[in-house]
């Protein structure tokens, strides 16, 4: 493959994930990288982390940008918390609730699960009855904007009961974060994390996580060593803050890319952006719902990040409408994923994605692969 | 911070990773992102799965690049041949031997170390007594390029060894892809990785795996699922290889900086690159003689990849030595590491660092700032 066939075609990126990079994060992504000790990177580090913390609404002094994208930063927050034997509550109400119990069990934890079907939200009332049942709780987790299914899951009341309860309150915020308020100190969240690639406008292979004093004593006092070295938070907290120990080479250019998006997200203003993120939103189901293409998820639980709809009946091959939408007008969604394939098409309108121009060229992409497909 | 203030400072990486990248790799790495299932980025990762084959020596089906660095992949390949109670054999002549102890002992592993004094290789007779004695082992595993001392291993008669005792046999080749003769299928190595921030010439964030058909069919038939999801090989590889299941979002930036670092590598051809790397550390080595600063490394066995160097006696403040390099002229080289700290310098010369201008530039401050230092 010679240079000129690398260069990627030019993609309006609507799926779950990645969406577009503006030019100016860009050009920070592909800045000359420096160590990973520099005391350049450092002041980076600070300053990206304290954004970090605005965005989340968290005064979390262990705030930070984890080396992994948003399933990593699952898997890292789960394998310091959990230990084997533990009891722990997952909420499931699509296919990334499910990746959550998944790795729960490998980490050898009793694993309770509260169902909802997919497309609606987790009851409270379902949390305290498994909380009350299993005893003691370690941990109670679900996602906040599950990504699979459009919803957007309350969570003041599963953190009252987890507190309640005397756990601590995981939630995946991939999502969410940088596209519409998470509130995580207001709100009880011990743990949170997200991924760089969704509402923040940068490109994948970080994850934001912050950790609340109390689930970093919680994790402190495990009888057994973290199972994963290199998610193991002790040791990362000694490179992120002072000694500065080295663990691993941090990613430098993906750092640069993060605190350029963070910058810009504070420019345009958190309330401004969560606006627009909801206006685009609801632009494009307006349109949608024009084309007879209607919303999936529960009504009044929809993410203003991720719109999943569900596919027109008279389609009967939607993986054909996408790769025509991508090859003709180099326009990516996305499919349905585990239960849901085949049934949803998942729309992202996240950071410089949602733009009313990337939806009015979707609508007439997408009427005009569905007028000529079967 | 703003924008303005986030651009970093122009350094030379003479450390020990990451080394400097060139233009033309900054240039892809700031490309737009594509999506995780575009087919045109199934594209490229045919491509640059082949090139990684190339570099690696190996005709190995499944060879990868894992999202995270060297030290992600390290525990990747552990964590998919390791179960608890396997003995693993594992030689420790610096730093990162012993990061593997540490890992495999975290995954419940029984292990024995070979051990040989820091800045000396592993003798292949230790490996034979410990293999005597241990009984039936699962895994050897070493380090090819010690960063931490300079040290340059012999593969050859441990991977000898290992297949006489019927144990895979793990090589960490972080130090070594790209600017030395690393040939995993002749020299008998079941599982490599590297990382893509050191010889290769791409910034960090992705480590170049592969696996033998031999090393796959052990982590198939393995009791007890892989402790880490996402480090998984048979969830990996169904990202990697058709049908392509979606696993995590893939980290498109840097593998389209990787894909052009690879093609500059085959253009300049790896004999001449190996070359260039020799002849480069060659260069720097005789410099430093000159100036009275001598190897470290065991004579014979010094890798031309990172040069391990004593501080010199009258030095007092190493530490400001190397912050008066950054400093005064932007030049970064890596002090010691665990027991070395303050005891040695080690200077990077690979993928785009190694140059006789950054060593003519690097032997000229150094010099300077030796003069001046106590």
């Amino acid at each position: 493959m010679t240079m000129a066939e690398a260069i990627p075609s030019p993609r309006i990126l609507m799926g779950p994930g990645p969406s577009s990079v503006s030019p100016r994060v860009l050009a920070a992504v592909g800045r000359a990288p420096v160590g990973y000790l520099d005391p350049e990177l450092f002041e980076l580090l600070d300053a990206l982390r304290a954004d970090l913390r605005t965005l989340f609404g968290t005064s979390n002094d262990f705030t930070f940008p984890l080396t992994g994208t948003g399933m990593a930063a699952m898997e890292c927050c789960l394998c310091n918390l959990v230990e084997p034997g533990d009891n722990v509550v997952v909420g499931v109400q699509g296919f990334f609730g499910g990746r959550m119990v998944e790795i729960c069990r490998r980490l050898g934890a009793t694993v309770t699960t509260v169902c909802a079907e997919w497309g609606r939200v987790l009851e409270a009332e379902a949390f305290a009855e498994a909380l009350q049942q299993v005893g003691k709780v370690k941990l109670v987790a679900c996602v906040h904007a599950e990504t699979s299914t459009g919803v957007c899951q309350p969570l003041d009341a599963i953190a009252q009961l987890a507190h309640a309860h005397d756990a601590l309150f995981l939630v995946d915020m991939v999502t969410s974060l940088g596209g519409m308020a998470v509130n995580v100190d207001a709100c009880g969240v011990d743990v949170a994390y997200s991924g760089t690639q969704k509402c923040l406008g940068a490109p994948p292979g970080l994850a934001p996580v912050t950790v609340s004093e109390r689930a970093w004593q919680v994790a402190s006092a495990r009888h057994s060593p973290v199972s994963v070295w290199y998610f193991d938070w002790q040791l990362l907290r000694g490179y992120y803050d002072a000694p500065h120990t080295y663990h691993h080479t941090v990613p430098v250019n993906l750092l640069f890319g993060l605190q350029e998006a963070l910058c810009e997200i504070l420019e345009e203003g958190l309330a401004v952006r969560f606006e627009r993120h909801q206006r685009v939103s609801d632009a494009l189901i307006a349109g949608l719902q024009a084309m007879e293409v209607f919303p999936f998820a529960q009504e009044g639980y929809r993410l203003p990040t991720l719109n999943a709809v569900r596919v027109p009946e008279h389609i009967r091959d939607e993986v054909a409408v996408r790769r025509r939408l991508l090859q003709e007008f180099g326009i990516e969604i996305g499919g349905g994923l585990g239960e849901l394939r085949g049934k949803i098409w998942r729309i992202g309108t996240m950071g410089a994605s949602a733009t009313h121009r990337n939806v009015v060229l979707l609508l007439s992409a997408l009427q005009s692969v569905m007028r000529t497909s079967s």
